[in-house]
Order: C-alpha cells, then structure tokens, then sequence
C-alpha cells in the first residue's frame, strides 16, 4: 500500500470507530502525546491525549447509536505528515431520533515506527441549507 | 531562522493581514492551489484558492475595522509540513460595535522555494462561558 491509500485506511477506520463507538481502536488510531488536539463540533479545542480519550469516552457513553459516513475526501501526504479534508455525515437510526448532521472535517497524521497515527481531528457543523418553500418561488 | 520560527512568523502574518484587511499579504501567505481548504467560523468549508480568495474579499468589505489576536499558539514541523493550532480573539473597537469572540484555529503550511505558504484555515466559534449570577451562588 502507498502511504496515500494508508492514510485513507486509518481516516476510514476513525469512521468506523466512530460508527461503532470503538474506544480499543480509538486508542490505537490517536498518538499518545500531550501535543495532539481535538476539537469536536462546537465544543473548545482539546489538547493531549488523556483529555482528547476523557471527551470520546463520553460521547461514546453518551450515544446509543450513530453511523458516521466520510465523503469528498481528500488527502495530502507530505513526507510523513499527512492530511485529510472530508465531509461527515452523522445519522441517527429512527428509535434514537432519526437525526442527521453534517460536519466538516479536517485530520492530521504523523507516520510511526507503528503505521500513520492521528495527531489531529477538527470537526465544524456545516450549515444546512433548508429547502426553498413554494411561496418564496418566482411563478 | 528556523523552520519553527519561519512558520510562527507566517502564521503571525496571517493575522496581521486579517487584522489589516490586506488582501495583498493574503494573496502572498497562501498556496494558490484548487485543492487548499478554508473553514471560516460558522461556514461551510471552501475548497480551491480561487473560492477562498472570493471569501477574503467578501469578509474584508464587509468589515470596517477588527483587532485578531493568537494565543496558545503550538507548531509542529514534520519535514515539509508544518502545523499550528493556536486560539484566536477577535475584537472590534467602539465604534464598529465593540465586540469580542474567540475562535479555536488550526492551521497547516507547506514549504516550497518561495518559503512557508498556508495550505489551510480552519476556524471555528468557541463557546463562551457566562459568568455565573450571584443568586446561582450558594450562600
């Protein structure tokens, strides 16, 4: 594998994660350290690891159910940091809501003697553009 | 000067130019390429310098005077890539409504041989905390 399809692997693997509120591979995907950061949909940034682990543990416990879907992906390898522009879809099954969000996503990756590691993870709430009502139309 | 101090130094000149309103210096500090990405506060992610430069100017004519200041600013250089995630004031003075907002920033830079240029913006609205009202208090 390149480093590029690498990269889409472990971006791919924190959806998943996310999709199955997997904190074993929420450990494995992050790098350990006090520098990463994290900043989840309109909450502060987060810095360090244990903080970053604090947060995804309670959304994890917080959540009964969610599918996160990526989309317009984009990843950039530069050496061995990479990034990866996406697009998050968050859907909620019906007996918890049967909500749906969009988020923009930006990540960050560093390359390890143990495979590329996430070193960043920005997620803003993308507005959502209501659907034109009949009597704003020009008939 | 160091690739850390080149970098803080663009980053620093980035807000000088969002606090100047300089299209110019903007139109040296980023990478005119259609696959750079730019999160304003509260927007839907922009992609391609052309679509960013657009919201620049948009932002700029649309403001009369703004004070953004960094602060807790973090750099982390990986060969050719370079990451700061710093936190931003924005202030205006009296006369244009004398307000301020914090947003938490992440922005990435690649070198190339007219040295660091910004690759993306990613900005986002920090919650403020009210203070607590004296009858919250226990007495």
């Amino acid at each position: 594998m390149t480093d590029e399809e690498e990269v889409r692997e472990v971006n791919r693997g924190f959806y998943l994660a996310l999709s199955s509120l997997d904190m074993d591979a929420m450990d494995r995907i992050w790098l350990h350290e006090p520098w990463v950061c994290c900043v989840h949909p309109g909450w502060s940034g987060l810095r360090g690891w244990e903080e970053i682990r604090e947060s995804w543990e309670r959304i994890f416990s917080n959540t009964v159910s969610q599918t996160v879907e990526e989309s317009w992906v984009s990843v950039r390898v530069v050496g061995e940091m990479a990034w990866v522009a996406c697009q998050e879809q968050v859907s909620t099954p019906p007996e918890a809501g049967g909500m749906v969000s969009f988020a923009v996503s930006n990540n960050l990756f560093v390359k390890t003697t143990s495979g590329w590691k996430m070193i960043l993870h920005h997620a803003s709430p993308v507005p959502v553009e209501l659907p034109t009502s009949p009597s704003a139309k020009v008939h």
